[in-house]
């Protein structure tokens, strides 16, 4: 039997405790989940690192269950696959994402919107239906639901794949959800790893205007380079918001913490939408709906994408020769990375390689 | 000439101050706007009361332009028409919302949005664009653009009719821009004017559920008469929301100040939109993104509603006999009316009536 359930142990970056996110992860031998005829397993070549992946360390959004191995950028090869697998073969390239089992039977599962599925099982610090826990990319091998490896395009390198299986589409997904394409003037809050795919994917969709929006000019050269057509500087002119009002449709915003909300909406015109991506340890700001009220805007929020949505965007990634701006490590270095990113320094997606 | 542009007095409520708010209105007379070949008069037979009236004469949405006359709920019939008024004829009956005139010019205007406006006139504390102020039903005549003042169907009596002018059509729009009917299950937060509307269209557009949504269940027993199938009390149960989490697919919210915003979007299924109506002179509560993200949620504003909704609307009202609650008040009165409105008495518009 070659596809049978024995569990052999996979090694990887194990985080057992908070620390793990200062640079504390420990190398290691962890049991995945039990191999079933519907799995296959990858060879790890990428694993893109996302801001996630610190949250999770260190228990931000609540107490980790560990031992937990995070990564859920990766790219890899395909090396055994269940007796059910119609799709995938030994050899080939595929991607997983943040998400890596689906109920099926819940509304959003029925409507194909997936990733908002009521008991999604996450690539890492999850469970899968049968109990068994989930393991992440920062590893040699990664083993799951054959249905959530995507086919990576040819062409398409491993290193800029890695970060778009969430880095990308959850940017993506909002951006072609509320219509960002010609005709429409985008904005997009924070360049850092989501904000640089804001200005990559807007400008790939060809929208009439792509705006960066951050507190200094130290990224401006960066964010013209990734396709903006104009930066606004909130902290270096006191006149922003006025000199700006009502000149975009889509806001996105990938920072948390304080921001300033109520001016932010300020510059949406009639019927506009501002999108919260950044998810933050805490509230959003308080704001004034008067916006809201006035011009018939909209605050949404969104989730990673579909997989429908990371194919798709894959093909346009692979169309457009849309390059991220990744920094390749070793997996060896994978705490030492974490400790850059936390400070700043990934410009603009850290991908850690076997 | 008979339709030239003398500008005889009006008389009506006139506020000079804000102590207006609390039944210190004055009876006496007002210069009009002049009048021009595009305008009409009508004799005012009703003017509802409106929150927003209260709001304006104490100068809670910032400094009001004393001296003004409130109301903009206005039903009565056209006894002056200029000569290049097309639609309309002397002793036709007529309504007058929030909005009496537009630019025509800007974008929503061009989207025949124009309730969003960027230099709407309000029916009362505004300008038109010759500089013009703009007075509103708390008197014995209206004068204004003919363009704004829409036939009321014949059958639907003038004491529903006022109120639908500005309550009704503010959550009629909401209503049927996020799709209410069937398939749709809609919850109303507050059972006060606007409310009651919520309550009574959502009905009228046969969603499969409608929800009244309050702090106690003073009114639960109004709110079930006027079509809610379901009563939730937060201030009753604790576990109201847990109970309920999931339920809606859009919440309409009528009401400002403190509200337990997070709660709120708790009872939301995925995609669904909270809409706010309630224009508080405070911020909204600050509240957690990860419902929205979550559950891809959104939040949006409306304000009023457009033309062609108000005629829409006025239909459908007809059709199914939608009789608003409402306590008609001799003109008069209209000072201890608002002394009772603001007690919270009216069950659920006040009309006033010359």
């Amino acid at each position: 039997m070659s596809s049978n359930t024995s569990s052999s142990d996979f090694q990887g970056w194990v985080a057992h405790d908070p620390s793990a996110a200062d640079g504390n992860m420990q190398w290691g031998s962890y049991t995945p989940k039990s191999f079933t005829e519907t799995d296959i397993e990858m060879q790890i070549s990428h694993s893109g690192v996302c801001g996630s992946d610190i949250h999770t360390l260190r228990s931000g959004w609540g107490p980790s269950n560990y031992p937990l191995v995070v990564g859920h950028e990766i790219i890899g090869k395909v090396s055994r696959v269940g007796k059910d697998v119609k799709d995938l073969k030994v050899g080939d390239r595929v991607g997983v994402g943040a998400q890596s089992d689906c109920c099926e039977s819940c509304k959003p599962c029925k409507m194909q919107q997936e990733s908002n599925c009521s008991s999604n099982t996450g690539t890492y610090n999850s469970k899968y239906a049968n109990g068994d826990k989930s393991y992440g990319g920062y590893a040699k091998a990664w083993r799951g639901p054959a249905a959530f490896a995507i086919p990576i395009p040819e062409g398409l390198p491993s290193e800029f794949a890695a970060p778009l299986m969430c880095g990308g589409v959850t940017v993506y997904n909002p951006l072609v959800t509320y219509g960002a394409g010609p005709g429409m003037r985008v904005g997009v809050v924070g360049v850092g790893g989501l904000g640089h795919f804001g200005l990559l994917f807007a400008k790939a969709l060809n929208c009439d205007k792509v705006v960066a929006i951050s507190r200094s000019s130290s990224k401006k050269a960066d964010a013209l380079e990734l396709g903006a057509d104009e930066f606004i500087a909130t902290g270096e002119d006191a006149e922003w918001m006025n000199k700006n009002a009502g000149s975009l449709d889509l806001i996105i915003s990938t920072v948390s913490g304080s921001f300033p909300l109520d001016q932010y909406l300020n510059l949406l015109d009639v019927n506009g939408t501002f999108v919260q991506l950044g998810a933050p340890e805490d509230k959003l700001p308080s704001f004034s709906p008067f916006a809201l009220i006035l011009r018939n805007l909209k605050i949404a929020g969104s989730l990673i994408g579909t997989r429908q949505q990371i194919r798709d965007m894959l093909e346009l990634a692979k169309k457009t020769n849309l390059q991220a701006w990744v920094q390749v490590r070793p997996m060896e270095e994978a705490n030492q990375v974490l400790i850059d990113f936390e400070k700043g320094l990934p410009r603009y997606r850290y991908v850690l390689t076997n």
